[in-house]
């Protein structure tokens, strides 16, 4: 933390992921991270995907205040097809700040002008967007739109350099995996990231008034994405611990935030995350028009919703989750359901629905939203409102019904080249996991699926970021392309930043073992980086391969602390006299010593297939066995005998 | 902790899990815990099982220094094919003690004349079986010789009342799962225990030198249970913490204890521990045999280890870990793997067989092993001496040249009647998991199956309870009958009181997903049961049900920590002013008003088929979509406006 090299009135941690160096790679500059391991080693830096942006960069100059750099401003100005315009007016409510007789007089304290809370000791922010871009009239700005008139734009070229990790080539890496109907490249190029984004199996979220952002995809046939969620409540949480959290968050790996605030400053906390967020940045609209109309979800209307949009928009939000599959038919569905409606969106619109008896404004509107999306480039997460809340209600009619509506809506947004992907499940046990993922990729058109865990258990509150993390790596596994993170605090509180540090390490460990079951060419090299690092007791490389070094190192160092135990050719478990890597050298060893493959040892197996009802046909019989068993007796006979001098120089009968 | 009726040199946490009454079901007074809900509920207390022993008992007197009442000792001594011998001598190489010139001095201080280690603080335990028991002549005291004959033993109807959770018949729970061939009864008789215990599909580990435990099935047509792993080793933990791990370990839910130990004291800590273990204790005798010839594995001896099997099975170890499937001919199989020969057992093995370039005495003397299995009822645990220590080296051939042997083996242990279960990896992707339990189905005949995680990734040492975790709940539903934990501290060092904690309660949620996925009737009512809770905002209710009451309770108390909040019908995440779950609530008073079932609300849903790939052909038109909306706006018009009047009293268009 000491090493920002610039401390500003909100703390935010700063300097290199330990044992990392930030590498530039390719013409756009992507920035990923090189594990550096022993020389002893003789192995090259392993490159990672990385998320954290420049503040992990030594070199990077961190100033809170003035945002990060804008990256993709030239990029979308180079099109010609945008045009800057004076910003919506920010007004008091904006920040949460009502005089309506309905609110209490202590909402409007502090309030000033453009809604900024004075009190709460964090200003506004000093360089907002005061002339945001939308697209020129009649123009569509949206990744797929280019891609679909068969642009490749630096964004998904960006992403092409990114998917590789900086490697012109991964076919070395043998293919195995189980892709489920997915297409992984060995190598990934514009051209596909452009063809992904074209079909709507990827998105690449880019609000063009987020030009900090560095591209990214989101799609079942590119490595498996998280994201984290943070945001303050009316009854928790500052604009200064928002911003330091979603700077943790991407520290520790998540490729994309959501801001979910809904108490007071809401406006302001947004720009302050937004403009410092090298990744996407996704919100709930209807969170923050709930505010402007009290907290009463009857009082919602087309138009303070329509205009919360255009105020995102021009902030930069790169997604909006938006709920408008929850329509008034499928609202009594629930009314059976062991936990009803918990999707909080889902909720205030079927509150809606209710009060007035009418369909959806959000499903009606529609059409109009996207014309709004596609002005900004802001991608659709078609928000899943009537997602199960238990595993009693997993997989039920509502839940589906709101999902078949999710595919045609997708198909609207399509119809006007407006990127989207699909919010999925929540609480579902194993067996229905891959039900979810089958119904969402025939119904959606393969539009990307990004679920919220799902916890495949309900009885261990304290530990849902593990009963999440189960499902979550399942279903990433059969296709799922980001998994929304749960913390340890899910269902009890509002998660601090060591939850959120905890959160999304399981998540990044859920959706890498994901990418290693789905056989993607890049995930198996960390494994086996760190796999032989394990084996041949290079402590450090160990903990550096690691997605969390610190919490690594500080483990090894409770059972033992010294430094020479970090070079030690042992581990606490069994301690410096015996260890079962030590004996494995051995075995290589005497392999290695001997000419005989391993065919001639399996053949010298006397297995009793009579005992065996699996066994392959191919199993040696004991006749087989026996004479194998001879062969092998002299083979040993002739080089065993340096294995054991080699093991402590005393011989054996 | 301060509850403990008596305290001990060695301490040990005593006193109620919170929330939860113990009670004693059926003749046998088979322990569960009864979590009582609050009268609003209007529900019954919830029974959950119980592994604990007397020490969240108030009733039960604690004397770590007297060990547990011997609960089966009458039950076996009825059978009448038992007699009481004098005990093999303790020697103090039996605790780690040698003269031998290969080992430096420091390694005989304190060695007294039965190997006690006056200087370690932890006195022997004061009343050691002296007379232990063993079969007569002849006789056969395994349980699967009983269930063979026949006979259903009091450990067999012991648990079938523990599967049960005490209830009468638990089929009003539809069944929900897929099961993967297990054939889970909607109630356990006796009948079905013997049978299971016949076939060899379960296992009650229940050696009769152990008296004080409590009777326990592995078997995939049973709950799915957990293992935890303790132990001392060369360089840290003693005796008094160990016994304190292993108390730990059963009050948050481990199903049996492994004793681990390779130091010091290793016989004493072993009769500390199994005097006050109410759970089967199983331990891997070749790491004390190891310890007795001075950690050379080449001074190995056949006799040497069959006095380890007998002076462990006087103590009452319930379960070994054969590494017998460890045969010459494998070793060099694993040369090529990226970590060799992971196994501690194994690579032992293995390193016997090189230097001796001889068959494994354990393969060799299997059928003289089973001789004293059989003798004391303890139960193999196969070993996986050759499973993979990482994902690269997952489901090869090496790996799976075992398992054949393995299923050999057990066709050879069940020749004379002893029960087995098979050990499994480890390190497996997860598209890789499945294999292994369809192999170990077919090879070893449906032995119960005992894993060791698997790990999914290997790049997250420090979170390896999570990584692994996934694969255990994904194993434990395809069939896998236990599952032994792992520790954060996995591959980095040995795991705390804390540890083992976390490991527990996270392969407890795992074993749980497993089981609901399963379908086991009498997993979901305790899902529901919490998600009722957690709907009704009945906060004590939703803490006492978890896994893990105290973190539930401590996580929502750092963002509410006010008394009053646990009784608030809001949480900390939307505050109290919105709550979806309140908003649900309307929902459904609102469909209790009205006549109108789901059916016509669903018919009027106005879904586009044409956009939607995956619908199905029951879905309406957009034409029948119409008529049913203006039906039920009709019936709004008649009902609604109670909803919104209840809703705050206002009226709007």
């Amino acid at each position: 933390m000491a090493d920002a090299p610039a401390r500003t009135e909100i703390g935010v941690t700063t300097g290199p992921i330990r044992g990392s160096r930030k590498i530039s790679v390719g013409p756009f500059g992507v920035k990923m991270r090189a594990i550096e391991l022993e020389p002893s080693s003789g192995e090259p830096p392993l490159n990672v995907y990385d998320t954290s942006g420049p503040y992990t960069d030594p070199a990077a100059r961190i100033d809170i205040q003035a945002g990060l750099p804008n990256l993709r401003r030239a990029w979308i100005e180079a099109r010609g097809d945008v045009e800057s315009y004076d910003a919506r007016e920010i007004r008091p409510e904006d920040n949460g700040f009502l005089a309506s007789s309905r609110l209490g007089p202590d909402r409007t304290a502090g309030a000033t002008a453009n809604g900024s809370n004075k009190d709460s000791g964090v200003p506004q922010f000093p360089n907002p967007v005061r002339r945001p871009l939308r697209a020129k009239a009649g123009m569509n700005v949206s990744q797929m739109h280019y891609a679909r008139r068969g642009i490749v734009t630096p964004e998904m070229e960006y992403v092409a350099t990114r998917e590789n990790l900086g490697r012109e080539m991964l076919a070395e890496y043998a293919r195995d995996g189980e892709s489920f109907g997915a297409a992984i490249p060995d190598y990934v190029t514009p051209e596909f990231v452009r063809d992904e984004v074209a079909r709507g199996r990827a998105i690449i979220p880019s609000n063009i008034n987020h030009p900090e952002s560095e591209p990214m995809a989101i799609g079942r046939n590119f490595l498996v994405k998280i994201n984290a969620n943070i945001g303050n409540s009316a009854v928790a949480s500052d604009v200064a611990s928002e911003v330091d959290k979603m700077v943790w968050a991407i520290r520790w790996g998540a490729d994309t935030v959501m801001d979910l605030s809904t108490g007071r400053n809401i406006h302001d906390t947004r720009e302050w995350i937004i403009r410092n967020s090298p990744v996407p940045i996704g919100t709930v609209p209807i969170y923050q028009a709930l505010e402007k109309v009290g907290g009463v979800a009857e009082d919602l209307t087309w138009e303070i919703f329509r205009d919360t949009l255009i105020e995102q928009a021009e902030q930069g939000v790169d997604y909006f989750t938006i709920h408008a599959g929850v329509r008034l038919p499928y609202v009594p569905l629930t009314a059976k359901r062991v936990t009803g409606i918990v999707s909080r969106g889902g909720s205030i619109m079927a509150k809606w629905c209710l009060a007035h008896h009418k369909e959806s404004f959000l499903y009606e509107r529609f059409d109009e939203i996207t014309e709004i999306m596609k002005a900004y480039d802001i991608a659709y997460s078609l928000g899943d409102g009537l997602r199960p809340g238990s595993i009693a209600d997993a997989n039920d009619e509502a839940q589906f019904a709101e999902l078949y509506t999710l595919g045609e809506l997708t198909k609207r947004a399509w119809a006007q080249d407006v990127q989207v992907m699909i919010e999925g499940p929540g609480h579902v046990p194993m067996h229905k996991i891959k039900e979810n993922m089958d119904k969402q990729l025939a119904a959606c058109g393969e539009a990307p699926f990004y679920t919220l865990g799902p916890l495949t258990t309900d009885i261990a509150p304290g530990y849902d970021h593990i009963t999440s993390g189960i499902g979550a790596a399942m279903i990433g596994w059969y296709g799922t392309a980001m998994l929304c993170y749960v913390t340890p605090k899910e269902h009890l509180g509002l998660p601090d930043r060591d939850d959120v540090k905890t959160g999304v390490v399981t998540y990044k460990l859920a959706a890498h073992a994901a990418d290693l079951a789905k056989g993607h060419p890049a995930a198996k090299m960390r494994d086996d980086a760190l796999s032989r690092a394990r084996f041949e007791f290079r402590w450090r490389d160990q903990f550096n391969l690691s997605l969390d070094p610190d919490t690594a190192e500080h483990y090894h160092d409770q059972t033992l602390p010294a430094e020479g135990a970090k070079t030690a050719h042992f581990c606490s478990m069994c301690g410096p006299k015996f260890c079962s890597m030590k004996i494995t050298q051995e075995v290589r060893d005497f392999a290695a010593k001997q000419n005989a493959g391993a065919d001639s040892f399996l053949a010298a197996t006397p297995v009793r297939p009579e005992l065996v009802e699996g066994l392959p046909s191919s199993s040696p019989t004991l006749e087989e066995a026996e004479k194998g068993m001879a062969a092998m007796s002299e083979l040993y006979n002739q080089t065993g005998r340096e294995l054991y001098m080699g093991a402590g120089g005393r011989e054996h009968d």
